[in-house]
């Protein structure tokens, strides 16, 4: 096969193609120059750069070190580099070792890359302000958008706009009125969809249910889901008992197997009050089941547990988990194409809000 | 508390950061001169910066869109600006969805952060050459440093070398000498690890083990484990049953619990001359379980399973899973030290191995 040769150009951080052959494009360096800069032909500079026998190693090496100097590149590689434009997507995620979110950043690579973008991933520590993490990186980076995964949502509308690029926030609780002016968003109803698993556990007969929550502190999903909670609790005319609220610690790992199963033990260990358990991640649901079992407890027969997210994982399990099944690849397609529609065609600011699925499975029980 | 103002300059893609205190340095813009192109005093632009009350929303709005327009960023965001150079790592992944990488992902993550770069992530198609992405990425982002999380890796030595980049690679079976000359690497002995647990079933009884491994093709991780597989059944006088060696279709997600599921229904249909189950990750011994569970097996009464990996998750799981953990985390760091280490000091190239560590756990028994 015969080869096509190209260059590269840097220009003011965007690249400029040129496919040679033969020709001399103004300031750019063709395979006839590096045969000169090298002194052989170029048949043998071909030869090199296309890793045929037949020529002298040092020769080759030298070669090669003019071309890797001059960064030209063969063939191959640069006929992939249409778009070579310098953009880019950032993702910032708050949690990014929650499986939850895994799926969703694979979605959203892989969109990105779809679109011929670069994908940049930027982790939030829980003490971090997103806003400002995102100010900093769209200084270095520019990108030409951005999605929140995760975190905390209140940000002053003056400093969301601030920010001055194209925003979705993704599985974020709620944004304020304000704020929804200026970031699209999209997201499942957390207090509809909390009420949702709770009232099927009060109608089951449980009147006595603990929830594993985030922090007390807390003023975002885990708010919200609590919210529900205890809608549901009234509307199904049952006290709220505030024992069986379960916070986690400042700095836990708040929404991991670990803490479910920490925390799990300990509430064994002080009360013996209740009949199910609903952690508001599918995570702490199976770490919750992993104590439960230790403790010679059987699921359901002695305790019903169910989660929230619908994690593939969480229908592998022994027992499958009850849930609230989030769908995760369509929420991070729908947050590309937002994004993609407001960078390309302009579009304004949108919201999208999905359905959960009600997964009820092995993990729970009725009891009346 | 009194604020400090300073400015950025953009130059040639590097950016230049001025504190501004009442000064004005050649050619940038100081807070008085935000003041004097809005007509307003220096103290109603600190107001407008700081958000502070008294002031009228007409005036704000017009300062702020000065402010954004000339790219002012006030102190906090500025004040992180220490080190703004266009420093970005790139890691690139064969198999973005595995939750084998998923801690190795966010270690890295963090340890590049902590190190003020940027991280950009890019997965791998499994019909993709990863050079080639890697040298498309590098000339349009220009990382200072790869690390290859993944994937099959033997490529020549002058297409690695053309890439011209720190690289390391992680978690890859193993790479042949030559290339060893150009990429550093963190790896466990697959081999070795896989014998210890095959050994260890050997020598608990099992004389009939099944093996879930990747395609038949494969030629990296896999076809290593499966190695160490065939070892141990010889050094213990045990025949290689070649009907008990499960290989994946192409194109199946390989190493995922809905393959050990799936397979395993299908294992359990064609034959029952085993006792025990060895899958090459611990996401398909835990499908493995499921699918056992639900023909009503019992585990490790009827079977025993092993996985490999060491996730987390596989310590939660019902029953905890016998398998051979590798040190994600330490590896993910070790990776990142070299790169750092090649980049900043000009250090050669180095290669860690890393010792599992055999877990022997509920799903496993000793049958003799």
């Amino acid at each position: 096969m015969e080869v096509q040769h190209c260059f590269i150009l840097e220009k003011s951080g965007k690249f400029l193609l040129f496919y040679l052959e033969g020709t001399t494009v103004m300031g750019a360096l063709t395979i006839k120059d590096i045969a000169k800069i090298c002194g052989v032909s170029v048949t043998t500079v071909s030869r090199a750069l296309n890793n045929y026998p037949g020529i002298n190693q040092e020769t080759k090496d030298k070669i090669m070190e003019v071309v890797r100097e001059k960064q030209f590149i063969p063939n191959n590689s640069a006929r992939n580099l249409k778009k070579l434009e310098n953009h880019s997507i950032a993702v910032l995620v708050k949690g990014v070792g929650n499986p939850f979110f895994q799926p969703m950043i694979a979605t959203l690579e892989k969109f990105v890359h779809k679109q011929k973008y670069t994908f940049i991933l930027q982790s939030v520590n829980d003490n971090e302000d997103e806003i400002e993490v995102a100010s900093q990186l769209s200084l270095e980076k520019k990108p030409k958008g951005i999605v929140f995964l995760g975190g905390y949502f209140k940000h002053t509308e003056a400093k969301l706009r601030q920010l001055d690029l194209p925003c979705v926030i993704c599985a974020v609780g709620s944004i304020d009125e304000k704020s929804s002016n200026v970031c699209s968003s999209v997201h499942v109803d957390d207090i509809r969809e909390s009420y949702r698993i709770v009232d099927y556990l009060c109608k089951a007969g449980h009147k006595r249910i603990a929830i594993f929550a985030a922090t007390r502190e807390d003023k975002s999903i885990s708010a919200l889901r609590l919210e529900g909670y205890r809608r549901a609790l009234a509307d199904n005319g049952l006290p709220v008992c505030e024992e069986l609220i379960r916070y986690s610690n400042e700095g836990e790992n708040i929404y991991s197997m670990e803490r479910g199963y920490h925390d799990m033990k300990k509430l064994l260990k002080e009360r013996d009050d209740f009949t199910a358990i609903y952690a508001i991640s599918d995570n702490m649901a199976m770490g919750i089941c992993r104590a439960l079992k230790e403790a010679g407890k059987r699921i359901p027969d002695d305790y019903s547990v169910a989660g929230f997210d619908g994690l593939d994982m969480s229908s592998y399990y022994i027992p499958t988990i009850t849930t609230v099944k989030q769908p995760v690849r369509e929420m991070a397609e729908a947050a590309a194409e937002i994004l993609f529609d407001t960078i390309e065609n302009g579009r304004g600011v949108q919201h999208r809000t999905f359905e959960g699925e009600m997964l009820i499975r092995e993990s729970s029980r009725a009891i009346n």
